[in-house]
């Protein structure tokens, strides 16, 4: 068998054997195919398709080309959640504490941002002190000892798919369901939960922009999921606009500690309440995802959720006291306010800009490289078919110079399309995918 | 304009503009694009495919990446030909010195052997002495001096080829129509000449196995000539079985010669003749084709032909006595005789195979650094349709031992399939392609 045989089976639409995706996935992890034959072979993929047995077959073998976490020394049912990615989402820092204080041992493996959307390990690492980079054995005792960590990877996991995925990049194939549902399933699997709530974005902010392509990655990661034998379940949730209303990162951990603290409703609390209801149910804390959901609500009442975080922060070296006065978070040397300038109604956003004008003002990263700023982002004021008046706020903004808050209210005001019109609210939840069937919501 | 962007437009099925076109050809014959993403977009044309007027503008960007000849210092038309590549084809060597002799310029850029193909320089230098390299003035004055050339290009031709076809072999992006006819025309044009003439081979031994693609083949290119403003012309003919009847470097030559003595007939001179015909009418030297070739018949008569190929042999180093001692050649160390050894009809040959096992006892390259014995090879003594008993010959081996004797008479003999039916002979002329259409024969 060789890397040329393969291509030329894909290229003629043929369907890989599990044999011939292994070698592949095998040359991508090891580096020992040439990347112009990688190349290939994904744009043959990219056109050609891949079944769903080739799929869950791809996933498995991107997994195994790496370390797979082992938390079967940690009790319990171990229950992960994953985003699709989006701007002002940080449903796991709410989620994650509270699930954890519903009784749900929490192990999670989280990322960094990538693009227009933010990242939960630089999120946590504007918390002074607190750090993501941790042993396996030490991830494993945290969970043991306070049920609850967010932390980097440990290990290598899936590095067949680092290698396919910095390719898609610069070829023009990071657009293909196969690849992208065994880039994101490869490393779930391999960071060794049991069951997996998915997350999946739709709208301007999204991978998918629209529902019918969401729909379809939603129900093919949960049929990989259930080819690899775990119980995997979905959620197709609105990204038309920021979930929360904080962009940037200590902001975004401020909205999380404000949820907490029971202080902030929202989107951003039904996400997090409704993922976490269905974690409760996979991790055997609940019967249905109502009760589930109810539960994590009581968490918040109760401060239950508030004082896990403030255990992992302090087992993770950083400073707790933030969750009693988030002033101790990093603050921007720029803080003003910015007006509508216009009246009418909310029609729309354009989520992805939202998302580069937080990455424009320090937030995020142009390369790899970037030093990010904790401090800066914004506050959005709006929401999609709000009436506003000229005088009405559309954000806080919080930069490191005029000049740069100057830029990103530019940025904002040119995302947000306010018109002459009414316009109806945004539908939260699009729909629920399981092994079952999508079910519309 | 980036190569992403390029990628981006092929993948999703579009059309690309000149400047699209120029900017990736540039990039492969500068080598200033990663080979990944020229991988990517090699696969996207593959399976998206390309129109006639993006073929016809990669053609000329392709031509455009390196140096073209200048051929307007030899006066007259400068008529050049190509064959897409077969087994015992000695064709050139035959019909170029017949055309000379009629009085039509030929300044001829050649190539070497090519997987189980033989090549006309390789041939070429198995005569003592012979020298194919010169420089462009060189090539010139021979032409002007004894109105005959048969060369190494000279100057870089087409370097944006050489890049994208030495990709192409390890991508299995080979088999594209769009990237077979760019990257045969690109190198014709960029040789200079003022008009071609096509021999499109089709069957076993061809590029082409079956005629519905030697004959969108041979349309693409003469569409692509007519494109780029050069009368261009084809010729579909049968490579079912090699042309003529000896394959190897020596022994070709030694066929060419046997040829334009008169000695020998057969297919090789049949397509010589109508091929060279063909070429005398473009070169303004005959009305109709078969004009032409009778004139390159008489040639061969007059022996015209055979004193013009011994004055080319001077000109370029060589010893012009082979032409009347074909001993004067390499001789291999064994020559021996096979018989057929079962008796019936020949019913159809692997003509690859056949020009592999020549390949294998040295007459051809597997790696570009591989040495040729030019002594080696076979001469076929059956053709299709033939009437054989067990002690029929089969083939007279030339090899450089034993071991390699039995070995190619092994290959030699599990190539030819001969059967209890009787079968007819294979037709040598399928078609024959202008501007104005296919002509079927």
């Amino acid at each position: 068998m060789t890397m040329l045989d393969i291509i030329e089976k894909k290229k003629l639409g043929g369907e890989l054997s599990r044999e011939e995706i292994r070698f592949f996935a095998r040359a991508a992890g090891e580096k020992t195919a040439p990347d112009y034959q990688l190349a290939a072979l994904l744009m043959a993929i990219r056109l050609n398709g891949m079944t769903d047995r080739e799929t869950a077959d791809l996933t498995m073998e991107m997994r195994d080309s790496g370390d797979v976490a082992d938390l079967s020394g940690i009790p319990g049912i171990k229950v992960d959640k994953h985003s699709t990615g989006g701007v002002g989402d940080t449903t796991t820092l709410i989620l994650a504490p509270l699930a954890a204080a519903c009784g749900a041992p929490i192990a999670k493996m989280s990322g960094r941002g990538l693009g227009h959307t933010g990242g939960t390990l630089d999120k946590l690492e504007s918390i002074p002190g607190l750090n993501v980079m941790m042993s396996e054995d030490d991830f494993i005792r945290q969970v043991k000892e306070i049920g609850l960590v967010v932390a980097a990877q440990t290990g290598q996991l899936a590095p067949a798919d680092k290698t396919l995925y910095a390719l898609r990049d610069v070829t023009s194939t990071v657009d293909s369901m196969p690849l992208i549902v065994s880039s994101i399933m490869s490393k779930k699997l391999a960071s060794g939960a049991d069951a997996i709530v998915l997350d999946v974005k739709t709208g301007s902010g999204a991978l998918m922009h629209t529902l019918k392509d969401s729909l379809e990655l939603a129900v093919r990661m949960v049929e990989v999921g259930r080819m690899a034998g775990k119980p995997v379940g979905a959620l197709v949730t609105n990204m038309d606009q920021p979930l929360g209303t904080h962009i940037g990162n200590a902001l975004e951990v401020k909205e999380a500690i404000d949820v907490l603290s029971g202080r902030a409703t929202g989107d951003l609390l039904e996400v997090s309440l409704v993922l976490g209801g269905h974690m409760l149910v996979l991790a055997g804390k609940a019967e249905t995802a109502e009760e589930g959901a109810g539960m994590m609500r009581e968490a918040i009442d109760s401060g239950a959720g508030l004082q896990k975080l403030k255990e992992m922060i302090a087992a993770q070296g950083g400073n707790p006291a933030v969750c009693d006065d988030v002033r101790l978070l990093p603050q921007a040397a720029v803080i003003r306010q910015a007006k509508c300038g216009t009246g009418g109604w909310v029609q729309k956003m354009d989520t992805t800009a939202l998302g580069l004008a937080s990455q424009a003002m320090g937030a995020g990263r142009k390369t790899k490289e970037d030093q990010l700023d904790y401090s800066v982002g914004y506050i959005l004021h709006v929401r999609i078919g709000d009436r506003v008046e000229a005088d009405t706020p559309l954000c806080e903004l919080h930069a490191r110079n005029e000049a740069e808050a100057e830029q990103a209210e530019q940025a904002i005001r040119q995302a947000i399309t306010i018109g002459s019109e009414p316009c109806g609210r945004a539908k939260l939840f699009l729909a629920e995918v399981t092994a079952d069937g999508i079910m519309r919501l």
